[in-house]
């Protein structure tokens, strides 16, 4: 049996499964074009899920399981994958904690002002005059109340937030004082100080904030994205912060990645933009090998419970 | 009976207890200067608490109460107020919600490189590999676990850190792991992430941190003061940054104030300045008002269990 990684990262941190499992053979290359020799023999695919199409998949004749070590599905061909009911599993949950921290520090960013007290700083100069609000006790609204979602609630309530969320089911969820169903948004947004977006990029999530939406926020709302950038299209929230609808926007994630060098939000001055970064930390590998671990576990026992099993109609 | 405040931000916030207490004359002046013609017929002072002397105190010969809207007491002739046997109370606790704010909003940007992501957005430069840490599951240790030292390891808690705190008494409290007496600081300092300092400043904390506390620091800590800039000397913490012992300072607080233009603090690479604003807040003075009326209301009731009474002898 044949586990074939196409990241060569992963390496180390799989030691200890190398070590358990002496039978079972164990290949890490640095991309799919040098795994391509032994993609037919493999059984297990480890992969961070952008570099698979149809023809791979149908090269891999033994292929059963993809173990994608990142979140994010979108570039993945789930029709073939599902045609031949190979077993996705992914590494959801992983980025909890370092995303709600980016969540927090970005909104502390914003509501102390730090961009004008770096600047200062470089001119030495002393300007106790910057304006300066509190994050805690505001309200705070989660679209795509996952688990990311659900650890950035928890850390809203230490800082004493009314926390609201909204998923696709709309059913209530620890560390939420509400959660509404994907329909509901209109009715919420007059009450928030910040959206919070971590949609995946589905079909329903597709340029799903709209014109109106912007316009029904608070003046002194935040609107952050680290879902995905097709979530909202750039001029939306362009046009909506030069009206003065809201009055910052914070995003890690862009319609484009890279964004353009010329894009109009680099210069914004009521934008913070960050290099599609909320996911990073030191701690991702260990962690989705510690799910890889578990899982591969499940899988030499025949076991079925996997972690964070993929429904390949849904997409998540 | 003579109300006299020597500031007049405070008026707004004073009016339900100028509704309530018909009787009562408040006067509101700019400053101590413009107040002193009404100062011989004060009973009680509302202050920063910057603006007193022995002399100031001599001509206030019916004063029975002096209400401080800060914390720092360090300008206050206390040993003349003893004297006269004047209660003193102060806003402390005021400070602590947006000070915890300012300590986590500084380790999350410490951590998540947020100078340079800042700067890369105004260069328009897309670049994913900046190094970037949790603050989650570290360790804090809290020298000066008050009030604002409290609040900040309750947030550190909800980060999941193993919290420290240090204080005259070393007596256990809530939402610290352990608490030890300023004494047992070496032993505490090899095992912690961030050490944040939030002493005020009394005989025994002016110059509290020595050379060698930061060279038993881990190589990678962060030194936060948002207490007084007297509890350590600039120099020891530039040595220090220089020879690598630890990895960053911020620094709210500072020797002299403000820093001086050409200080080398202000241009080194590995601290990060604010101009004393840590406890800034837009409600900073509905608070400290707050604290004022409850008293105000035990001291026309003849109670004396007042909020935040000051020990005079020993300054805070």
């Amino acid at each position: 049996m044949l586990v074939l990684s196409t990241t060569t990262e992963i390496k180390q941190s799989c030691q200890s499964l190398i070590d358990t499992y002496p039978d079972i053979e164990f290949q890490f290359y640095e991309n799919i074009e040098q795994a391509m020799e032994e993609l037919p023999e493999a059984e297990v695919l480890v992969t961070y899920g952008e570099d698979l199409n149809e023809e791979i998949i149908a090269k891999a004749t033994k292929l059963k399981w993809i173990m994608v070590i990142s979140a994010g599905l979108e570039e993945m061909p789930l029709a073939a994958i599902s045609e031949r009911n190979i077993l996705v599993t992914n590494a959801r949950g992983i980025h909890k904690v370092q995303m709600a921290e980016y969540a927090i520090g970005m909104l502390l960013q914003v509501y102390r002002n730090t961009k004008v007290v770096i600047e200062n700083q470089q001119q030495h100069h002393w300007d106790r005059n910057i304006p300066v609000d509190e994050i805690s006790r505001k309200t705070m609204l989660v679209v795509g109340a996952g688990a990311i979602g659900q650890e950035l609630a928890r850390l809203a309530k230490a800082f004493r937030m009314k926390t609201i969320g909204v998923s696709k089911s709309g059913a209530q969820k620890e560390h939420f004082d509400q959660v509404h169903t994907m329909d509901e948004l209109s009715g919420i947004l007059p009450e928030v100080d910040f959206v919070i977006s971590i949609l995946p990029s589905t079909d329903e999530t597709i340029d799903y904030y709209q014109a109106e939406h912007f316009s029904q926020m608070k003046k002194t709302a935040v609107f952050l994205n680290m879902g995905r950038g097709n979530a909202v299209k750039s001029e939306i929230l362009i046009d909506a912060l030069d009206q003065k609808e809201l009055a910052h926007v914070v995003l890690d994630v862009f319609e484009q990645e890279p964004l353009p060098k010329n894009h109009p939000l680099w210069g914004h001055p009521n934008v913070t933009l960050t290099p599609h970064i909320s996911s990073r930390t030191p701690y991702y590998i260990p962690r989705a090998i510690e799910i890889f671990e578990q899982n591969f576990k499940k899988y030499m026992l025949g076991e079925t419970n996997y972690i964070n099993k993929i429904d390949l109609k849904r997409g998540y």
